[in-house]
């Protein structure tokens, strides 16, 4: 990827490792940040994840080969709006745990031919900030890129190779599809950890071990950012909701009648299902 | 404590834990293991987790001062009628993860009078098996103690002594809010991550991040094991079921209804609660 410089709209966790990581991979490219507090921006600064920024998000991006937004989904529509007038020959790509609706806004306000490449680079944590940033974040994680039948090729494979290079598996899926997967496979368990932490009396929090711990620090996650992903992908988590629902009855009723050779395959299915996760999960990592 | 002789029914994660903190503890004691597979007691003998073992469970608990049993929950009531006669002066005490059942069972089988101390040691992993036994495993964890009116007030210091020893710290409960307190705290929470592991496409499997292996890690625990805890519970765990459900609802009608701010405070509520947790984790393992 030839990158002279690079525009990161919001330099929070994932914004300021995207800098820490062009920072490592390309030390020549200049990054310029933007962000509504001056403070982060100026901390960004500090860790070095920026070389500069511009409280105007339309002058941030002029002159950027890439534009990456790393705001909440819900800011999207109106950032799109405010820069596009300034997007140039750049290309913009995103960060965003749903992909429906920003390429929707992409096609409403940047029209068809838009250099846009709706991205979801999975990687992350619960932690908000660009003091958590770290250049290898992304390393040897998946980022999906949810290209549509317009999206001009030769910017799908420039924003590829650009999340190659902080160390990411690519995948591509359509926006749909992705929105589908993710509330199964993240914006459902986010719900139930946090469910799990609320209905807690006080009592029972004195007896949390690691498991409850790790089961739900999903929850820890910033309810602002996860506001917005929630409503955006409100349909496809009510499908997700159903479905766990009914596995939790399935168990239930076997509870009820005392099945218990079904029981323990259940749950052996499940442990076992899991375990080959971690084991292609290491695979991937080696 | 003085501890000459202790027994333990079932050499796995826990008993095998028990074995090697007790070593380490006091290295004179002896150690008498007991279990159904000739290969699990040798390989307890061979890391140092007993001393000797007896393929006799009645043999196995003579002469020893503390016997703990440390097998499924399911298998308590048929160990307890073998072990009875044999049980003379020593003192009996458990590590499951139900209360009221092994409470009753120990009433019934062994009467009013018996020096049995009912316990749940919370510490563990999804592992399973001697190999993975480390004499550590309790430090810094809580022990549920639950005993009745009838327990000798000697023999619920000398258990708790036992734990302390092991690096514990003790909490005294009734059976019956044990129970109902596990069922939101663990037992839920574990079949809530065999469901979220079971309901997923495979396609959604391939984008699994940090974030789902760690909000399942609890589903890799043994099929059998959870059976029986399962089904011991069913009760608290269908009450538990339902208060989970009532949360989810409650956030689905803020989405139906873009009530925003009210999920953002909810989301918020959830994260906080169980950064206090981390907190108070962090304080006590100091």
């Amino acid at each position: 990827v030839r990158l002279k410089q690079i525009t990161i709209l919001g330099v929070g966790l994932l914004g300021g490792s995207i800098g820490l990581g062009v920072r490592a991979a390309l030390p020549k490219c200049k990054i310029v940040g933007w962000g509504h507090r001056i403070e982060s921006l100026k901390k960004a600064e500090l860790v070095g994840a920026i070389d500069r920024f511009d409280t105007d998000a339309a002058a941030a991006v002029e002159g950027s080969d890439l534009t990456i937004l790393c705001t909440p989904v819900g800011t999207f529509r109106g950032l799109l709006r405010e820069i596009a007038p300034s997007l140039d020959k750049g290309i913009l790509t995103d960060v965003g745990s749903t992909k429906r609706s920003i390429v929707a806004a992409a096609k409403d306000i940047l029209g068809d031919k838009a250099k846009f490449v709706a991205s979801h680079p999975i990687a992350g944590s619960e932690k908000r900030g660009v003091e958590f940033a770290r250049a290898d974040l992304f390393q040897g994680a998946i980022c999906i890129v949810t290209p549509t039948r317009q999206t001009p090729p030769a910017a799908v494979k420039f924003v590829e190779s650009f999340w190659k290079l902080l160390g990411m598996r690519i995948m591509r899926l359509d926006a749909e599809k992705h929105d589908r997967l993710l509330a199964d496979m993240s914006h459902l368990p986010h719900v139930v950890a946090a469910a799990l932490v609320a209905m807690q009396e006080d009592a029972a929090l004195e007896l949390c071990g690691t498991g409850f711990l790790d089961a739900t620090r999903i929850a820890g996650g910033d309810g602002g950012l996860w506001k917005d992903i929630l409503l955006d992908n409100a349909g496809n988590l009510r499908d997700s909701v159903a479905r766990l629902h009914e596995q939790i009855s399935r168990v239930l009723k076997m509870l009820n009648e005392k099945r218990e050779g079904e029981l323990v395959d259940w749950l052996s299915a499940a442990a076992q299902r899991r375990a080959k996760l971690v084991e292609r999960k290491l695979r991937q990592e080696k």
